[in-house]
């Protein structure tokens, strides 16, 4: 199976000192399954929709099973110059589900939602981004794996971010994200483990 | 520092149940570098000369160093449907100096060069390719990082490999190729440790 996963730093892993990120780690043990990681720091919605159709072309294959991973939002909502988010939630949405229809036309399609910050003005919208990017996902009835309240509530994720950069965590905060997508029902069906 | 890393399956680290590859394995430990992995299953240099301008220009950036690593050959040298190999030794060579030449515009560039295989006509192209591509980097000034004979040699590779899909090592592969390339002098200057 060819995994492909579309996203922003934290679908790379940034920061963490075993470069595997939440997608390596969920997949550990799993070397029939080639992941390929196309996470880029600071890339919004927006940005991830004008790269990933060639990105995708050059990967997807008739030989074996693929799977699309699409995961953002953070760049999305973080504070533009003069204030607000980068990108509106109505503009979120809308480049969301764009990526969605074009996605499930070329393979099956699951998106994971965007990790907690600190600064309570982001996670605010981060809060609405992925209530929102739920209701999205069950309408195209793409799977959607929350996992903002759990690494919130772990305080793992946070810590590890404060002591870093502010923003990306190291091995245990990229090992929680993955165990929680790892265990989870919609995971194991996309990536034919159940 | 952002590394851009170009090529194929090796590059990719197909087969590591740790989804590491020689890539994550040889910058483990440290977090501060972005590893963005564009290898690619079953590309040759001239798959990788189509693909690597748009997929770099998305994340190369002038915030931080960036690094350019190419490293490619084996699917130059596989069996062709025919006979011979996909491409022929003077096209690989074109190919690796016309990406020499662009990424040299962008970024320091390195390349490190095929690992081993079982059959003998494909150990005698790789060989062939890997002296060449080595004298093609001293005359552009680029580090070579020559993996084969080292990893040949060790057995764990080509032991792995013939106990898996017969190209594909496991952890134990990737892990001797990460530690000739992390130990390497050329790396550790053109990573900045030295």
């Amino acid at each position: 199976m060819r995994l492909l996963a579309f996203g922003d730093s934290f679908v790379a892993g940034a920061g963490d000192p075993d470069h595997q990120g939440w997608l390596g780690r969920a997949l550990a043990g799993r070397p029939e399954v080639t992941a390929y990681n196309h996470g880029v720091r600071g890339d919004t919605s927006a940005d991830v929709a004008r790269r990933w159709p060639a990105e995708a072309q050059a990967r997807l294959t008739d030989a074996e099973p693929c799977r699309i991973v699409f995961s953002f939002g953070r760049n999305d909502a973080n504070a533009a110059e003069g204030g607000g988010a980068r990108l509106s939630p109505a503009e979120s949405l809308k480049t969301a589900n764009l990526l969605l229809t074009q996605g499930l036309r070329l393979a099956p399609v699951l998106m994971v939602g965007p990790p907690p910050a600190h600064e309570p003005a982001l996670a605010a919208r981060l809060e609405g981004l992925n209530e929102a990017f739920k209701t999205l996902c069950a309408r195209q009835r793409v799977p959607y794996i929350d996992v903002l309240r759990p690494l919130a509530v772990s305080g793992t994720w946070l810590a590890e971010a404060r002591a870093g950069d502010g923003a990306h965590p190291r091995a245990g905060g990229y090992q929680l994200m993955a165990d929680l997508i790892a265990a989870h029902p919609a995971w194991r069906r996309f990536t034919g483990q159940d």
